[in-house]
């Protein structure tokens, strides 16, 4: 059951499906190099910190086929192991640069740039063969760990639920399935009765145009909204509970996520309903303390200022354009990933959901 | 000064500027009917509470123009004065169904009424020219009303101060000045250093259109914001103040405004900040008792799924499309009329500012 691909990958060139053109549009961008790869993670044809963890992991492999083989487009000199590794470094160098705020992205050319480094006595071939295993790996992984996510989440989610989520944290913000939708996916095909409420998701519009198009595509119900609505629904009881993902998650559990998530985390404990974060564990990032020192990224004025080229505002006007917003840990109900569910996470649960891997002790709710 | 004016009347017709066309474009609709006005107002050509109840003032001369003057592009056959009252009725209830939220339009409208009532045994001539200097008196009065905000309201604003302001309550949305950007205004003008950060305000962009566009216009610094970034600013002591309009207020203090202002009230309790809300008093209804009986208006899905035609989301989607939220009163930290600042307004205190319409006996902060 994977109904919607952002990511198709048949060994030598990368397909990601086009965001920027959905719902409109299916097209999908040819990616044959890292530069490729690069401009697609910064113009947003591929978003959502686990999608652009699996596309940088393959375009790792591009980066070695760029000088491995003479079919990538460049005239590919015999390349030592060496010249390999050194050309891959510079390769993650550059492609962590892309976006700065999901830690996925590091997360996914680490884990490449591992590999290749344990391989460094090995032929290039090799290495080369070994790097597409390993990003195939990531791409399956994430997708199963989305389902174990969902499963997870889906416990939490009453029968007759109506869910509210912002951004899109779905199949298309992932290898498939999602992390957010993900638990409603599960919850819903597990035969639970499903209602979203989609915020919009301005600037960039991932509700509307992407989470409202995703859930539509396989009859799941969904009401989409302006974000500015989401505090009428939650204080008029319309909404049961608040699952959003995340782009990068602190020691502490602060969690950053798409500008506009904070709110509904205050939204949410003013009207005492639960506000669920859910993203893999890779999200995770124990290099930061906390919230205070995860950079956001500040985008253009233009994703403000206009929609595909309509102008919504005064020429010249002052715009600032934050793309992520940082929701303190006391504030999660709790933190959803594929080893389980953290209630309430402190920087000693996360330490020993980082530590152990196999999940946190808490009881689920009966 | 007076650099922006929505609404122009020249004794025979009424101009409105077409607000939807702002910023790009500056064009008056030329209205000559009651038809004419209540279109204006249901298609926001005219928008704001105060805006439409002036606006609503002069349809009522219109109205009566239409069956007492030969030149109003109909043919007017001599009428008495109890047939010009029995239309202005019809006209006034027409009048009122075009926007059920703000009270204003009501409040204009009656005043309007109650005027033509009391000349019941006057010639239609007499009750028309009588009509005339009634709504410019209540055009008059608006921008009067709305400097006496200003003034009052600039006294909370400390020199030096960032101020979030929602949606559009500007000149625009008044007969000039505005209520809380009359409150801007007055500290500005009154020679503070002021900086604002203005919501764009989804779906229709009041503060993308017009508010950046009217403080551009006279030089006061401004910063266009998506609405979903309010939180991450006021958390990140970007922001000292909180001032919104109204277009309803309740006996208890509760206040609709735009779709929006809920959230940035919780914003603002949860980050220690003020939450002002300015509006003259004839925004206060002590026909309904609490924020639960004021009818929220539902607008089309449109406004949601296009902007200028261009299409956001996939075809067929669900949409809930509420105008305007609740803020509870125990959210505002201080209503703001032309008679005074009522800190944490209350059934009581409130009570009383209708009652005495001298303003309320708070101490103003030193």
């Amino acid at each position: 059951m994977q109904a919607i691909k952002p990511i198709i990958w048949d060994g030598e060139i990368l397909q990601l499906l086009d965001q920027r053109m959905l719902p409109e549009e299916e097209i999908y961008i040819q990616c044959r190099s890292v530069s490729d790869v690069v401009g697609s993670i910064k113009d947003m044809v591929v978003r959502g910190a686990p999608a652009i963890g699996v596309a940088a992991a393959f375009a790792m492999v591009l980066a070695a086929r760029q000088i491995t083989c003479a079919d990538a487009g460049e005239e590919a000199a015999p390349v030592s192991s060496d010249g390999l590794l050194e050309h891959l470094e510079e390769a993650a160098a550059y492609l962590k640069e892309s976006r700065p705020t999901a830690v996925n992205l590091s997360w996914g050319v680490d884990r490449m740039l591992g590999l290749t480094r344990r391989l460094r006595d090995a032929s290039p071939d090799k290495i080369l063969k070994e790097m597409n295993i390993e990003a195939e790996n990531i791409f399956r992984e994430d997708i199963d760990c989305n389902k174990k996510i969902g499963d997870w989440g889906a416990q939490l989610i009453r029968n007759g639920s109506t869910v509210l989520t912002h951004c899109n944290a779905g199949a298309l913000a992932t290898a498939g399935y999602g992390t957010a939708l993900g638990v409603v996916r599960s919850a819903f095909f597990g035969g639970k009765k499903i209602a979203v409420f989609a915020n919009e998701t301005r600037p960039f519009l991932q509700g509307a145009r992407l989470t409202a198009w995703e859930l539509q595509k396989e009859g799941i119900p969904v009401t989409l909204i302006v974000d500015g609505a989401a505090g009428y629904f939650i204080s008029s009881g319309a909404v049961d509970c608040i699952v959003v993902g995340a782009d990068r998650i602190a020691e502490n559990g602060d969690t950053a996520n798409k500008i506009g998530t904070y709110m509904l985390a205050v939204l949410a404990r003013e009207n005492s309903i639960p506000f669920y974060v859910a993203a893999p564990s890779s999200t995770i990032d124990i290099s930061v303390s906390s919230g205070e020192d995860i950079v956001v990224e500040e985008r253009s004025a233009d994703e403000v200022t206009a929609v595909r080229g309509t102008s919504l505002a005064p020429a010249g006007i002052e715009v600032k354009n934050p793309s992520f917003d940082i929701t303190p840990s006391r504030l999660i109900t709790a933190l959803i990933t594929e080893h389980g569910i953290t209630f309430f996470p402190t920087r000693e649960k996360i330490r020993q959901l980082v530590r152990e891997m196999k999940g946190p002790k808490d009881i689920l709710p009966k």
